[in-house]
């Protein structure tokens, strides 16, 4: 299997993207195809010794940044390694694309440049977040502002063949994030997706979830618009590393507290790992015709190994071809094509 | 002053609601008038030691329960207690009515019984949140699910002004809930609602704020639509709990952990108070003619407490008036009709 990498997306790039690449290499029999300036890669790798075994590197002459607008990925950043590795994938170069770039852009491009599965009206960012009964899915987690109650069924489908698929759920628990228990609740928009998850009989919905109920893992899957649940996703990472820095200054606060905390040392290492969005890899952009992964922007090579590990996943259980089978409209769709 | 509580409001009613008010007038030297069953309430002071000083009881004869539909307020529950107590504070009988009972029949009676400030389009739950830097003030918290562009700039005056006036905060910095800092992020709503803000020269307008960034204390007052700041309300204090719940474990895992858990006990006890939202009290529901307070429904006698002597701050620094002179459209609506 060979995994595209986008070496200059993320705030760490290109040193942490191809240290994780050759971490991904030895532990789970890849190969990689780099994209971004070959000089540079073939410096920063020898100045620290990374191998860069199994990996191909294809040349390109620019970075999109976060500030470029999405647009530029099709436009003014058109030889970005973001965008080569996009038209890599789609062209069949590669298996899967990973990118720790500027998301609106890996959002724009996947749907302009990859293309959606037919009869997905939109792509959408599925994060994996951290909860006491293993992990949750949440998405859309930001790939789109506005969205309509149709595309949150899709969502939903693709959600529950993700979790099935990829992270070994069996027919995972499907909760629409709102802001209270009964059906009625919520704008128009949740009131009528509710309808509608209600109605499908493939999905185990377990109904509304309230914010404050996730951390407790009572659903495999969120389902939200972009705009809730991007904002579901940072508050939920924001406040834990919150409390998780309060508790540090606790036990840094004296001598005495230091000699308490350490005595507990692995057990909090442990705690934070567990917290730690690192450890999850980013989430995928589902509904696209090609596997494309988005890894968070502060990846370290350890979120980009276990990005690769998860698209590894992506690819060998067929998401791809068992969502454009599943989801509402897309079989209707292809059969009207037939 | 004299403020109206709903004794069989929440969780705990009516043994915590009596509690916390036998608390608050001893040390906030307020009057109490409480609306519930008489008989129950002085039984349960009775069997708990409660002094009913200072406090006179209004006899009703239902209770609203959190399975109601809000419109039970104005129906068939029109002889609650929380129905009581906001036409009892809407005639003048109290300064002010706090109530732990069901939010959605609270604000529909608000905005009903009560009724709204001139100019203002909708009454909205003003829920404080700890940060690193003190409190935020998010608004709105849960009221609205449909909310436009110009009543998300009303709560923006609104925010502003109760955190100077009760809070103390100085030109508060306003803050926009959104995905993304730059000023066409998020839905149409919430770039609309940028533009209004930015163009308020009577707000400090520091742009939007991340959901990750919220914790750090980046602003006094973050405006949301209803639907939007109930998810980060409860995600917020989902996440904290849960992570404080982690770490609990950790410290009760084995004897070796407990006894360096002991060391740090006060420290970890001011962190858990700090990071509670029974300390902050409850949210008013601010944009009303009279001001009503909502407690947590999980309230216990120092919520209860905490929220009276938030109340009290809110009556005796006019903060009804000061908003209904501040707020747009009311100035000018009301120079109509002078």
């Amino acid at each position: 299997m060979k995994i595209i990498v986008d070496a200059f997306g993320g705030d760490n790039a290109p040193l942490e993207i191809i240290k994780g690449c050759a971490e991904a290499v030895r532990e789970y029999d890849v190969d990689i195809l780099l994209t971004g300036d070959e000089e540079t890669i073939r410096r920063v790798a020898k100045n620290h010794n990374i191998s860069l075994y199994r990996m191909e590197i294809v040349q390109t002459n620019s970075v999109i940044t976060m500030e470029d607008h999405p647009g530029a990925v099709l436009k003014e950043k058109a030889d970005s390694s973001m965008a080569e590795g996009l038209r890599l994938v789609s062209q069949g170069k590669g298996d899967a694309f990973v990118s720790a770039g500027n998301s609106g852009a890996l959002t724009v491009g996947t749907s302009m440049i990859v293309r959606r599965i037919k009869g997905i009206k939109r792509v959408a960012f599925g994060a994996i977040l951290p909860t006491a009964t293993g992990n949750m899915l949440l998405l859309d987690s930001g790939a789109n502002a506005e969205c309509r109650a149709d595309m949150l069924h899709q969502f939903a489908v693709m959600g529950s063949i993700y979790m099935e698929k990829v992270m070994g759920v069996s027919t995972p628990r499907i909760g629409l994030a709102n802001v209270g228990e009964e059906e009625h609740k919520g704008s128009q928009l949740y009131q009528d997706t509710y309808q509608l998850l209600k109605a499908d009989t493939t999905l185990r919905f377990v109904g509304n979830v309230e914010g404050r109920d996730m951390p407790g893992g009572v659903a495999d899957v969120i389902v939200a618009d972009g705009f809730t649940g991007n904002m579901i996703l940072k508050t939920y990472e924001g406040v834990a590393m919150y409390v998780m820095k309060l508790m540090k200054n606790v036990f840094y606060k004296n001598t005495k507290n230091k000699l308490a905390a350490a005595v507990m040392k692995k057990d909090l290492g442990d705690l934070k790992k567990m917290m730690d969005y690192n450890e999850t890899g980013g989430a995928p952009i589902m509904g696209a015709l090609k596997p494309v992964f988005k890894a968070h922007g502060s990846s370290k090579a350890n979120t980009i190994k276990n990005a690769i590990r998860l698209t590894k996943e992506y690819v060998a259980n067929n998401v791809v071809e068992v969502i454009s089978k599943a989801v509402p409209g897309s079989r209707t769709e292809q059969a009207k094509a037939n």
